[in-house]
């Protein structure tokens, strides 16, 4: 029998390194007769277009995985039962017996249908999810692929725009990713080191954003520090659960879904700037949306990230080959800090979102607690550069004017 | 006689380099008593707010140089000859000899009326301007520090974004700063590695914008990649010099210099999304906005950068120690590629605006010439990450739906 891999929903910087996890994996096994990928997921399956990753080198193949993006291409593709069915019928004519699937929530779920229509349809079909996902909101997972890079790259952009806006202070506020989970804004607080750096106030999809509370905050902030960092989820919404960028906005564009696109777009952090400017009268006030770099920005990852995201795509292979059922492949935390795997039921993973549990988030909801600090920290990987200032040694004033 | 160290405008990553390369280059010197260090450039000589640099440890002072942001803190003032005179009696009250002023364009005339008002005064005082500026606009220098670690960043950058958008492929567009001079929106030109790699298309405001014609660029491109990546200034305008911003946009803020402001929102990039989607009905259309993080990100920085920036600090010391005029160290190339430095009189680098020459752009005005990206690549410094993909190999199709 033949494998297949495909890459589904947003890139991330190690989506790759699972990639090669499984073809140089499946290399090993004399029983998988060739890895074939998918081009842009599902949607490539239903069309047939597919090609033979056998024909390429091992070289390119780790070339390859130290890149951002997913190299086969990517869908948003949720499919239907329709779908799937249209999917196993391809991956019949191809002899493909082992269906290997990265991404995140609705790419399981997809694996989850695919794996029930080939029950049905008695056709031999190993479907093993490997995962990913920058917003580190799937099921069951200490933490997930992508993430710990990611998180690396908020953490970084903190780090040097906190030296930025101590040089020219005034109010600087940053939009990141995640819809409904709240890590990667959370990952700002590790750009810390000195006792007054940013950013001082973090808002999280976790936790009601008020708007009247919120400038409260950023007035004592700015007060107390001369300036203020602002981290905000793009994700923060109001008691009711919309969006606070639709509330403060017009013409905000919905997908197919019917979500309000939070990505791509500079106006959660534009709409925040003019009331911190209208309403508190603070003259410098800037605002950036950290946006597709977080997930794609070619020189910054986490060498535990892109270890870990190899090792999921090897251990779905290496379950693939037991007599085990289908499922998610999972990660968990030993020690501090060592990661395990597990595969666990593909329904466990699907359907449902995590979100930041309340022990990682400060009484005050602006603030992360050490838990999350002590959670976060060894993700990070190596090598993660530091800040550092010069001493204050004042010189006597002379002119006292 | 004492030496006095500023830092004045827009932080680069490589500014301290210049700040440590002028404490370490005087403590050769037995005639300079001590270093010390203004903060927050001329605002703080005006306020005696002046730090004793001697104190400082060289290890610490290496620590500080790989930081992004000014040490010792910038300024946005630009001192009339008023302001100056203020601060020449400060320097004369804490008996400096010697100062040297880190910045760009405004940094360099402060420096010209101080030098003036000394000499009127018959005080003996040595004002060295030190370069910097991420937009490489500064006259009589074939680079600026500060830009090549800025075009590192924004080259890395787009080299992400585009595996990323090759993966979801539909528009993305990306602002990069730069009001007048497109140097830094150029370099994502040399993010191309692959023949269909994006930027299709390059905005510079050395070229008059046109929305019809950007509008068609778009489409074109769009149709023949079937995605379209687009760089954008900041600074890109009509005719009449009209910053396209102002002309989408309402209620766009201008400094007290009258200038709109262009970094700190993404109003830019989201009002070109919007007009690309209403026109040419295309689905997916991202915008984002490069931000602070492209001269600030802790991490990416070119170490050709890190070395001119060094040794600019260290050469405006030896120009000074000589009795030489006052003036501005400006860089010079040399072959392909090395540096070499000279003093340029401060009238010369003052007042006006470097831009692109027009040998640096294509004929068509949205992409670079080859002689850009001869200029450009060895500045961006050794280790730059390179894109790699998968090879093509398709399987043949079965079942041919």
């Amino acid at each position: 029998m033949k494998a297949l891999v495909a890459q589904g929903g947003g890139p991330t910087a190690v989506i790759n390194q699972s990639l090669a996890g499984v073809v140089l994996e499946a290399r090993r096994f004399s029983n998988i007769e060739s890895v074939y990928g998918a081009c842009h997921g599902v949607a490539g399956i239903s069309l047939e277009n597919i090609v033979d990753l056998g024909q390429e080198t091992t070289q390119q193949i780790e070339l390859v995985a130290a890149m951002p993006g997913s190299a086969l291409g990517s869908t948003r593709d949720k499919p239907d039962t329709r779908y799937c069915q249209e999917i196993l019928r391809v991956l019949q004519a191809h002899g493909i017996g082992y269906f290997f699937y990265i991404g995140g929530n609705d790419t399981a779920d997809t694996l989850r249908i695919v794996s029930e229509e080939a029950r049905k349809a008695s056709y031999p079909l190993r479907c093993i999810h490997v995962p990913k996902t920058v917003d580190n909101d799937l099921m069951c997972n200490d933490h997930t692929p992508g993430f710990p890079s990611a998180a690396r790259f908020v953490t970084q952009a903190f780090a040097g725009t906190n030296l930025d806006n101590a040089a020219l202070p005034g109010v600087y506020l940053a939009v990141v990713m995640g819809r409904h989970a709240g890590f990667l804004t959370a990952a700002s607080a590790l750009a810390r080191k000195y006792p007054d750096d940013g950013p001082h106030l973090i808002y999280l999809p976790e936790r009601v954003f008020v708007l009247e509370k919120f400038l409260a905050d950023v007035k004592a902030a700015h007060e107390r520090f001369g300036r203020c960092m602002i981290a905000v989820s793009e994700g923060i919404h109001d008691a009711s659960g919309t969006p606070i960028v639709s509330q403060l906005g017009k013409n905000i564009e919905r997908d197919e879904h019917h979500n309000v696109q939070l990505s791509g777009t500079g106006a959660l952090a534009d709409l925040l700037c003019e009331e911190i400017k209208s309403k508190l009268k603070i003259k410098r006030v800037r605002g950036d949306t950290l946006g597709y770099l977080q997930r794609s920005f070619l020189g910054c990852v986490s060498d535990v990230d892109q270890r870990e995201a190899r090792e999921v795509g090897k251990k779905a292979v290496q379950y693939a080959m037991r007599d085990a059922p289908d499922g998610s492949v999972t990660i968990h935390r030993t020690g501090s800090y060592a990661a395990g795997y597990k595969l666990t039921a593909l329904t466990e993973v699907t359907g449902k979102t995590r979100t930041m549990p309340g022990a990682f988030i400060s009484a005050n909801g602006t603030d992360v607690t050490d838990e999350f600090r002590l959670y976060l920290r060894p993700l990070l990987g190596s090598g993660m550069p530091e800040a550092h200032r010069l001493r204050s040694n004042p010189v006597q004033k002379i002119l006292n004017v």
